[in-house]
């Protein structure tokens, strides 16, 4: 197996960390827009080989994968960039592995009751292409989407016999302190992301559980809800956000219902509900004194790199599955399946912060199990089309086992997290 | 009386718009970094010229004044440009009028306990050379600081036998909406000023009621109060916030305590607060895709242009002060004078908004009472320095009438408008 690792930021610098233990693969090309960061994330490992490149371009990245022979094209850039990314991968006769799909585009009239373009539906339109040439593109294969996804494929097969609900929930107990030990606002995740899945219309699937349903979005920050999370976390406000779980669990494994809500925060909120309302999340260009900036590159800009925070940062971060349905036995279940990943172990072991970390893992061991032959498939698949045990069995060797927890069901909160003002992109709707 | 007017913005054109119908002057030069929006404004009237003018420029000003033969410099651009402006006065030999004084610096090492450098001290500390030339800087000439200095004068010399505190007390019930009528986020005032004035750390004057007494700093957002405004505009929740009235009051007139609270509203002041906590609010450019920007500036680029949104706009502004202590009876008083602009009105009457309508008329006055000699002084002096009477009466003689009204004290609200957590700046001291 050759690798090409399209980016060396926070996620693909922890992957190459994670990758170097291992000795699946022969060589992996770190490539990124800026060399010397491709530099530093690939001068661990011998079998590392640096390079520049252009990740908007299909024949820039098709050419690497020329040069080094790639076998496999490992996309760790912002989704913005999945498209040629992807193109370069089926034209180059590799396959594919990237954690967060194409992206989506809001409905031009009903932006939050109805789907317009889906995350995922333009790598999902070139399935049959992927099939036809026999090669992979394993989709939504970081941590959530990814190891969320093998979650709910192993409680398919192995504890539910029929799923009332699929609901990703993710939270977490991070801390950030700047130099003199004060608490700052400092995202563990890219920014720019953030503001692209918050500030989407949430989707969400309703089925009858035997495979039909339909998709469709919510108000941004709808049906917020008290998750428990575990290992000392405690109860987080979650709030429903557009996630590629949605889109994926539902196509593999029947249920009533599909989720996923993110333990944002009210600080979270507040930031995000702000910024759309000045405009600063947009993306296009603005005139500022004689230059051109988009506003959502200026708050990126202001705040410390997600990369570099790991050292301030202190806390636990949990990604996981709560599971409501039938069990095996016939009774009602209500399950979560989680992993948990804390700050201080993870920049101990490894050097990079825990969120980034849990996220370049998942893609790892996938790409051992595709090595070994453990996985094999063709076409545009998600996780949870592949058997889940082998790998949450390597996941556990490689040292970050998971957990399951039998619990009740989750505290619907039962106001708005926010008075809705103008702040609020739209009100939440009413819970019942 | 031959008027240069450096600004042709909001408050620039509104100030235009209202001397056009006056006869107290020979001619209006009206310059800008834009010499089409000077155009604009000086199209309305034979008397005008316009003129491009780079306002950090003491020379290039001070080139203008000799050209024109100026006697009064009108300054209305943005108080970063206050020092050069009002030195060009002084060097061509013409007096000057401001609406904003000279800025502050917070104190380095307790910004939220004691004044660095105040608002004004960079003018104040030139008087004597304004003194020497026989030349009058007429300092903070706008509403507020402005018509609320003439209130306190006026309370001072004819409600008030002892002072205990002036109050000044700004509020409105103004709401803009976008092309479909719904509500959205559109300051009424510059973004930039607003962002400089809220999160500087606000002054208060505290004194022995005849003249002794000091100035310190409190934290951003200090001290909410519930304050009922007049002419049914109703309650709004103000915070102590920086500004003129509590530098200029207690030089000229004796009271125990001078403050200034701003009827924010909650969403503003949650928006101050996240633009603070992210950095937002930050003057120092930052690189952004290659490009150098101040992030305020992003900010306040991609919001609407205060002199844009009259239009769209409803409600009514106002400014006041707001004197308790004892009246000339001897019993105890409690007093708001005020002024009021419907915006209805002000649009209908003037083409303008408001609230730059309401800043722009009092300079206007000020200039005409200074141009029939009824005002005559030399030196830095702020409106309090001279007799109210006259500018109160000539303001009513404008058709912009002001009010009076004996009061219950404002209620203090019992706990800070927002959770502190990292948003704010600073908690906001307990109350009393």
């Amino acid at each position: 197996m050759r690798i090409l690792l399209v980016g060396a930021g926070g996620v693909g610098g922890a992957f190459a960390a994670i990758a170097a233990r291992r000795d699946f693969f022969e060589t992996l090309v770190v490539a990124d827009h800026d060399l010397a960061r491709a530099e530093r994330a690939a001068g661990i490992d011998e079998r590392y080989v640096a390079a520049q490149v252009d990740a908007s371009s299909t024949d820039a990245v098709l050419a690497l994968c020329r040069e080094h022979r790639i076998t496999h094209v490992m996309n760790a850039v912002d989704p913005v960039f999945d498209m040629p990314v992807f193109d370069a991968a089926l034209a180059a006769g590799a396959d594919y592995v990237d954690m967060a799909m194409s992206l989506s585009r809001p409905h031009p009239e009903a932006p939050y009751e109805r789907c317009g373009v889906k995350l995922g539906d333009e790598q999902f339109a070139k399935a049959g292409q992927w099939e036809t040439a026999g090669r992979l593109a394993l989709v939504g294969m970081g941590v959530e989407p990814g190891l969320s996804d093998v979650f709910a494929r192993y409680a398919a097969d192995h504890l539910f016999s029929e799923i009332d609900e699929l609901g990703t929930r993710d939270g977490a107990d991070l801390v950030v302190t700047d130099e003199h030990g004060n608490e700052v606002f400092a995202p563990s995740f890219s920014m720019w992301t953030t503001i692209e899945e918050c500030l989407n219309p949430p989707v969400i699937w309703t089925g009858d559980g035997s495979g039909a349903g339909t998709w469709h979005t919510t108000a941004p920050f709808s049906e917020p809800e008290l998750f428990d999370f575990p290992e000392g976390i405690g109860p987080v406000e979650c709030v429903n956000v557009e996630h590629e779980e949605v889109l994926l669990m539902p196509r593999w494994i029947d249920c009533r219902r599909a989720t996923f809500k993110y333990g944002l925060g009210e600080e979270l909120i507040t930031i995000l509900k702000v910024l759309h309302t000045l405009g600063l999340d947009s993306t296009e260009k603005v005139r500022v004194k004689g230059v051109e900036v988009s506003p959502r590159d200026v708050v990126a800009a202001v705040l410390p790199d997600p990369a570099g925070i790991g050292p301030r940062m202190r806390g636990k971060t949990c990604a996981g599955l709560w599971v409501t349905g039938t069990g095996k036995d016939g009774r009602p279940r209500s399950t979560y399946l989680y992993h948990v990943v804390d700050n201080e172990w993870s920049m101990a072991e490894y050097g990079h912060q825990c969120v980034v970390w849990q996220t370049a893992i998942n893609p790892v061991v996938a790409l051992e199990l595709l090595a070994t032959g453990v996985w094999q498939g063709s076409g545009v698949l998600g996780p949870e089309a592949f058997d889940a045990v082998p790998f949450l069995d390597l996941l556990t060797a490689y040292g970050s086992p998971w957990g399951i927890e039998d619990r009740e069901p989750a505290v619907l909160v039962s106001t708005p997290v926010h008075g809705a003002g103008r702040i609020a992109p739209a009100d939440a709707p009413p819970l019942s």
